[in-house]
């Protein structure tokens, strides 16, 4: 007979779409999250035999993270999914822990007016709390954010094989869709505003130097983050290289002097990179579930 | 024996990529398009005979696509169309006509840089332009622009029947992703311009008033593009109501006064509606292709 | 004062999603369709007055769509949407008539099982009913059936101009994702057995021919479909070249004798035809609103 | 002076879709894999120095991958992975590992046809190959395959807390996409015999019990492949709840005896679970970059 056994597991309800108005004054302001609630602990008879006593429902879940966002409004996605996280650990005691995650759309006013707004899509806030017992950790992060410059990056010097045709050059459009991951050390944090400090910081550093790969520049990036950041420990970037090739256009006697471009779907170069606080405890699994980040 | 004949058709390449540089200066300025060409004319012996003669292949309208980018610049989407649309009509004697069409992307300068970009996606900006024999005829737009208001939007008043559930409300969240397109009277127009202007009135309008229905608010902005621009002769917009239903909490006590929602996807309203200057000639014609506007 | 006046409307309720189990016997059967119903009419005073007297509530249109469901139960997608045709346009005096279609998504069963399904996503399933007072039009069709043929195909003989590269061919892969609708002239009609024998017609013509193009290819079928189906007036056809590009690998001295393809994104080639019974009355119409079909 | 290191990388080329015929004789065969390959080991001066000089380029990997499906044809996803691994550790002395994956799409004869072929789109293979220096590890799996059982499923017995409003049921719908990844103990497999009976025993597995949980049913799932197939230490899944509400038409009168559904996107259900043979070794790092699976 084979030993067959139960491993890890984990469950509730994905993409609840949370929108929260603060109308406590006229000037409105509103939070649109986008919610996944997965509880872990002592779930094994639910799996091997059917027996539901442990197994919160995913509905009941559904309405907690509604209810909960109207009893202590969404001041930051951190911060809520930090509720969520006690809720579930403490109301039930075989919940040993769990990943509670958003992603936040942004809603800027138009014209400044006090209950109006459009959507900001430049990129998505990522947000994502985790709980083992009494410990948490909370991920912070955004994607879709897309830069490019049209000069100032090159890529030289790699090493050649039978398989290698690419050309050298000094003179190319550098262009990716920033997805970073940020790890905090500490929960006494104003979530909202390190994060726009730490977007700022990723865009400026995108522009300050000669790229002589896209390897490096996330890596500036990194440093400048963990440099201004002692709340932060630790940031992961993974990143398509976009690749604009410049058209060639000799069949028709048409310089093209880094102008026109193919801008290339796939495939696709593909970067990740983790930039860590030296001496810092690791927190690998903190990680787990995070898509496409090594 | 059953008589089959051909019909109507059109072919070329679609969604090509062009991402044009312009560095005449060191303040490099880029335009972003995905662009489709399509030729029609006589190419009833490709279809009918497998008889290629007249069959311009696709291969060769995406190298135009490039070539003409590079040699006139794109100034603007709605120009640069056209002068695709001269090239094929005039080069091959058996097209007559045809359908170019982009999508245009926006990037915004990365703190003033001269060369370093940030995309936003907020809208996507779309051109056409038609072609038949001589008649050039230009339809600009934009999509996926979300907007969303927090109150002063209700919808009361209408029929109730058998099948009718919904209470009237005169207080709700509406939101909606704009798509509109509208259509030039002449070809002397600073497209971008008027491609801004537009996009001002539209957002303004949906701030200046209490909505009693979506359908009002879409000819409200529809009107008063066409006041406002007299080089335009018809607009429409299709745009979905994106439901926020207020989370009913009753079940643990909570008040919800219009404070928590949840954010349906499917299924969605759906509006469609054309707004034009009285006494203009219709073009239909022009129309053909252009997904999910009535 | 500019003269501004509304032009064409329709609205309604967009992608309800409806899973219609038969359980009259143990051997259950099931209908999963995506609906959309949209009213058009006298529907003028709820965009120029806010007046919603006239304006069924799309959700009202959304319960009908499942009642109408559960009471006729779904036969085919276009008896069903012929149904609710009838029902809105006889209910609602102001409503003269309107567009509902469907996306239907096949299951078979698994093991041949009472109640146990696989989703066959190969293809999806559309109709459509236009209603015009008491004028019904049926368009039937599918999308997304991606076939392939590995040789059999060529491009030669097309015209050369100064933009042209492509080198002519007699043995490359065409591939294309088969999207086609087909007109109706009767609606006497068993839908679910004409949409197996045209899906049929068009997958065995793919096969039988040395295809000079897809323009051919396209034709072909079409023919077939008309010639074999009385009951059909017209069928169009919107399909991509996917190209598979041969990947040259002469520089690692590797011969490529149309084994190894690149298989690219974008852009594509796009060819859209319609094909037709001659003598037939056109119902130009009756396409209005779909998408990217000629 | 803050202390910054860098931490774990990968890259690569991302998402080659490889097309490989093999035309050895007029029966032609094809696989059709999107392909990415990511290397892991010293790359850290190209992060921090900039020293591209052990910077494979991505384009080296985009032609290497081409040239060895050319070379050794490709036999199974699996065993192409591991030349590629095989190939890239052994011809660059710092690199110690990497990942390589694949997705594949299946095709079908249409009719039996020599070189005809249409898309079987039911489900996505997967393919990972992970190689630590010597080590290999291989984990296989399918995504989107989707099921549905119309009765014989329930869900009771569960705790109720004050935001439980979910009443119990004996009889639902209930429906999946499967996911599921498993590893491989040995790489002496016929991996594509092994995929379809892996497939064939969780389709069979779907349909034989009474489901009290989708919880239960993955467990049993597991359980027959683990218990069948010797070669497999270790599989998971990852399986959204897809919710089918009864549409309640209390409202018109209409009896709905789970017969009418409406079929939600979001929020869904979403289970994770790993079922594994008792005292097999764990390999937890072979699965770092499988999004989804806890």
């Amino acid at each position: 007979m084979t030993n067959v056994v139960l491993g890890k597991t984990q469950y509730g309800k994905a993409e609840n779409h949370v929108v929260r108005v603060n109308r406590t004054t006229d000037r409105h302001t509103l939070r649109d999250l986008v919610v996944t609630s997965q509880l872990r602990g002592d779930f094994d008879a639910v799996h091997t035999h059917g027996d539901n006593a442990h197994c919160v429902a995913t509905d009941t879940q559904k309405n907690t993270v509604f209810a909960l966002a109207q009893k202590h409004d969404i001041t930051t996605p951190e911060d809520y999914l930090g509720i969520l996280a006690d809720h579930f650990t403490s109301e039930f005691d075989w919940v040993s822990g769990g990943r509670w995650a958003a992603d936040e759309h942004a809603w800027a006013r138009i014209n400044d007016h006090d209950h109006c707004f459009v959507q900001n899509k430049d990129e998505i806030r990522t947000a994502v709390v985790v709980a083992d017992g009494d410990q948490r950790t909370v991920i912070s992060g955004f994607k879709g954010l897309t830069v490019l410059k049209s000069t100032e990056s090159g890529f030289v010097g790699y090493p050649k094989d039978q398989y290698t045709t690419l050309p050298e050059t000094e003179d190319r459009v550098l262009s990716t869709d920033i997805a970073t991951r940020w790890r905090y050390n500490t929960d006494d944090v104003d979530y909202d505003a390190a994060y726009e400090d730490v977007k700022s910081i990723i865009l400026d550093k995108f522009t300050d130097h000669y790229s002589r790969a896209l390897q490096e520049t996330l890596y500036l990036m990194g440093q400048a983050v963990i440099e201004a950041h002692p709340e932060i420990d630790e940031i992961k970037f993974s990143c398509p290289n976009k690749h604009h090739f410049v058209y060639d256009l000799g069949f028709c006697g048409e310089s093209n002097n880094n102008e026109t471009h193919y801008a290339a779907d796939r495939p696709y170069g593909l970067i990740e990179a983790t930039i860590r606080r030296e001496d810092a405890p690791e927190a690998e699994a903190a990680w787990d579930g995070i898509a496409g980040f090594c």
